[in-house]
């Protein structure tokens, strides 16, 4: 069967693997879509070399159906559509016996610690699989994972309706992020750069605005009568972002930074000591963010269709990356059993 | 009468002053103790003379007896102890209106933005003044405001019996956050590099870390299986703390930024994220922490005469804070009525 590899030095190939067949507790999945995450950019641009083993099968943004279940294994049938938490745990450390097993100190990141979802039969264990309802298509399952990322983040801000968010950031994460507080009720303002992505936002209901060229903190005044923000989202990921995710939020604001910060960054203490304000940190997601993630599927509430940039086949990979990197494109989807034309 | 005052040029002198007759809503009070606190200390170094109006009579950790009442006061009677909760809020900020009057916007720390204690006759508006329980001797009750800090960073903290609290730093506050934490049924564990405070805090039962001989990490790591701190409250203020301070969390702990940092430093923003940890500010206090705090002086929880490091005349207060910038007193409190030997 065909798999996609990470090969190391900045390449992707696709290439004949064998496959493993389902052991007891585990299931054998023909994936069908493989959603490209910006972990999967930071694995092929050579950031995380030292935590993957090549070649490695990257991929944890999917969906597909069961084709084979091992011994032990009597919760799902051959054929159900699915998609997997790419989440192993220990069940030991002491992340995992206080309940916070997504967060396990040992966590396998299913597709970045161990193969991943672009080959054609996936082998995980069974209890990493979440069965879809009637009526979500696999094209739109394929972005639940990325979808719980934001219903968990969401979650984590304890945002209730008649807030108001702001969103540093319009990458996919952000405008998830926005969609699903939209969803909760909140008033969203979006800060974006790029004009394509805050156009997005604005036709899914947020407020946009360009920080480089515009005063987001005027926006945000305006909007909240000079109060601030009740939570604020950091997910751009810069230095400049992250000092001034605090700027934005009311006194007891939540401000929970989302991108990733491999190093520490400058931080204004001063302003949460000042107004009492409250930083969280969020990663991945729990089980309820996943069931979440395709109820606002199911329910059309995350407009998937427009999410989805397009739809490229296994053979193509290397260009979808390519392309991510080299334009701000939402979602491209792998098909992973399509053959190029 | 008497009133010590900062008059720049890193001087305090004692000059006779007018005394101010209440008006309405207000009253005067005669000032017993007057303790020195750190932000006294910035002001007298010159570090706040763009927030002070000199000459400046500061003070805000005090305790007295009504001396006089204006018009309209019929809550207060003359010689009734008490002491002072030293914010005046606007009423119609944002956060005023959203019930956090402590953190107003507009505050006006009495003390520091107006006149404060450290004069014989004090006049303040009649709300602020919170009534003493017989019982609590005027030489305590000065420590109830600093001791009001500390139950306001404990409550913040959300701090309960069983949980392991790390507090970095050992001076005043460090030291009476260690004993609220303690009274609520946490284990402490107290970094200070100096070897009296870390007497002091292990006198009071906490555990102590010299953290430039010792290793804090591989203390609280023995303390709690290897899980990391419920609580750790920064205090210290330098860079190296609050860079370190997120480290020592477990996941899901939470952080209280308590020391203030008046420029960004770096913070571990990806620890924040790998262990979904809370930061929180905290500034100040609310009523509630002044009455717990009374109740815990009164209640002999805190070991308030050991906190009194000595007791100086009013003409002694620029000795007294040259004492505490040269070495690691507790409290010095100021007898406001004294008069030198």
């Amino acid at each position: 069967m065909r798999a996609a590899r990470y090969i190391g030095g900045q390449k992707i190939e696709v290439a004949g693997v064998e496959a493993k067949p389902p052991a007891a507790g585990e299931v054998t999945i023909r994936v069908a879509y493989n959603g490209i995450c910006g972990t999967d950019l930071h694995i092929v641009l050579g950031h995380m070399d030292a935590r993957v083993a090549m070649p490695a099968v990257i991929g944890h943004e999917m969906s597909g159906v069961i084709s084979a279940v091992g011994p032990d294994v009597d919760t799902l049938e051959l054929e159900q559509p699915i998609t997997v938490m790419p989440l192993r745990w220990c069940g030991k450390c002491a992340s995992c016996l206080a309940g916070h097993q997504h967060i396990c100190q040992h966590l396998d990141f299913v597709g970045i610690d161990s193969p991943g979802a672009l080959q054609e039969q996936w082998t995980v264990p069974a209890s990493l699989v979440v069965p879809l309802p009637v009526g979500v298509s696999l094209e739109h399952a394929a972005l639940v994972e990325p979808l719980a990322v934001a219903v968990h983040d969401v979650r984590r801000s304890r945002l209730v309706q008649g807030e108001t968010a702001v969103v540093i950031g319009g990458g996919p994460i952000g405008q998830l992020i926005a969609i699903v507080a939209r969803a909760a009720g909140a008033e969203v303002i979006l800060a974006e750069p790029d004009g394509d992505r805050r156009a997005f936002a604005a036709k899914q209901g947020a407020i946009v605005v360009d920080p480089i060229e515009g005063d987001l903190a005027a926006v945000v005044d305006e909007h909240t009568g000079g109060a601030g923000a009740d939570v604020v989202f950091e997910v751009a990921g810069t230095r400049g972002t992250a000092l001034d995710a605090t700027r934005h939020a009311r006194t007891r604001g939540r401000v929970v930074f989302v991108a990733i910060h491999p190093e520490p960054v400058p931080v204004d203490l001063h302003r949460i000591f000042w107004r009492e304000l409250e930083v969280l940190g969020a990663r991945v997601y729990e089980r309820e963010d996943f069931e979440r993630a395709i109820d606002l599927i199911a329910s059309g509430t995350v407009p998937a269709d427009a999410l989805i940039t397009r739809i490229v086949p296994l053979e193509s990979t290397a260009e979808a990356f390519d392309a991510l990197l080299a334009a701000s494109a939402m979602k491209i989807l792998v098909d992973v059993q399509g053959v190029k034309a």
